[in-house]
């Protein structure tokens, strides 16, 4: 497969394979080497508190973590291009968080959220992302650092 | 109120009020001084991987977090005996989590999960609560570390 | 106290009055509400590691705790002009780190290294900061989040 | 070499062969597969506040750190048992910290402290385990978690 063709097959496993991330809806805004996005519409189950009707601290660190591991995957997807499909999804299938911090800086208030992020670390064996998430004023929600085993 | 119907008021917020705690499905199973409990059973819509069938990390952030936030609360109950109930629910309502640390120590298989937790640090502005998730043959799935403001 | 006598403060407390500060050899380079920045000269006494040469982790996870100890404290002080210096004194003393999470991201090899960061949560209880360390090549060598107690 | 024998080189090399484990000045006072304890005593230079007297939060996570690493270097033993200390060597200078989190808890009062751990997650190439600093009172000061590289 050709690198288009491994980050549409990303894009999928994110979006439409995993049930809990449809549960949560989210949407891979873009998935190149250099940006990585996902979204989030607001909507009354994601909520947290009924009395501040934020977003509740379980999806922020699920879309933090999830965007992390995405971007440790586009890393990966470099080596692998030329690669049979089968053996493409074996190693992507691999690619797990070994630990995650959550920095929650402000109540999630917005209409929609964007996270985003970048490598600190590139390894053949374990990366680190550092990841963010904004609101729809481009106000910073919260942070994270995760570390991801790659191989 | 006194302590044992402020603990009432305590696990309907969470298991009613929330309705992202309602979208996952917790039951809170204990809330003592002594012993917090939160169950989660496995449900389709919770799966991180078709492929492996396990619990998504979302899902595990989620239920440790609010174990964290549960037990944190509970600390606070003591000092909350003989108050109005919307004094009550105002200062419920202002404890949130600060910061996170997920380690993700094995895939989550199983019928069912089990949080609890225990208090690292009291005190009137912060507290530090470690929390464990095991699953149904009481493996240990994943360990947290969590920072609340509690005041 | 003015401002700036209140930094001239800050500093000597950090570079003379903690003892193990003074141990480790720190030099507070640059102290000013938008730049603050810590530097290490490397010496024998630091080496974590013989064969290796580099910097050892506690040196790492003390300059970056330390760096962004001083960052939450800037950022007190421009609630405290105009206090006496025994007030501002009592205030410094007891800003406090709650907790920290350091990644180690490359080994530390050069000949001097710096530390500075940015405030990621301002708050009139809890303060929450980045960090980075860099080598004399400007290569990123640690990154930390640090949350401080502030009040 | 024999397990014992390995043990006793593990203990030389944190010991005497790190720099600055020796600036610190720390025993390990117990280096087994069940227990690995290390103390430090309070002495001048590691204090970080003349006016409180306490351990400087630099010292606490150097301790936590070299600890946790002590701890998933003793895993490792196991495996080495027959092998060439050219070989042992290799492998432990092999093995470095990717991420720590430290949750200090109590102002670092007393006249010694003590570490120690357990492994969280043993895997042949990442190891995450959890560490406390007790004082001479065994009230617990501090608590860490950390992920190591171990292969």
């Amino acid at each position: 497969m050709e690198q288009k063709e491994i980050l549409e097959l990303l894009k999928d496993f994110y979006e439409n394979q995993m049930p809990f991330d449809r549960l949560l809806g989210i949407q891979v805004e873009s998935l190149t080497p250099d940006n990585t996005r996902v979204r989030i519409d607001m909507r009354e189950e994601l909520i947290g508190n009924f009395v501040r009707g934020v977003l509740h601290g379980g999806v922020i660190s699920s879309l933090l973590d999830l965007t992390g591991g995405l971007i440790a995957s586009v890393e990966l997807v470099n080596h692998m291009q030329g690669l049979e499909i089968s053996e493409i999804k074996r190693r992507l299938a691999r690619i797990g968080t070994i630990d995650l911090r959550v920095d929650y800086l402000r109540a999630g208030k917005g209409k929609f959220f964007t996270a985003s992020g970048s490598v600190l670390r590139k390894g053949n064996k374990v990366a680190v992302v550092r990841t963010e998430l904004l609101n729809d004023q481009n106000v910073l929600i919260a942070a994270g650092t995760g570390t991801y085993l790659v191989n």
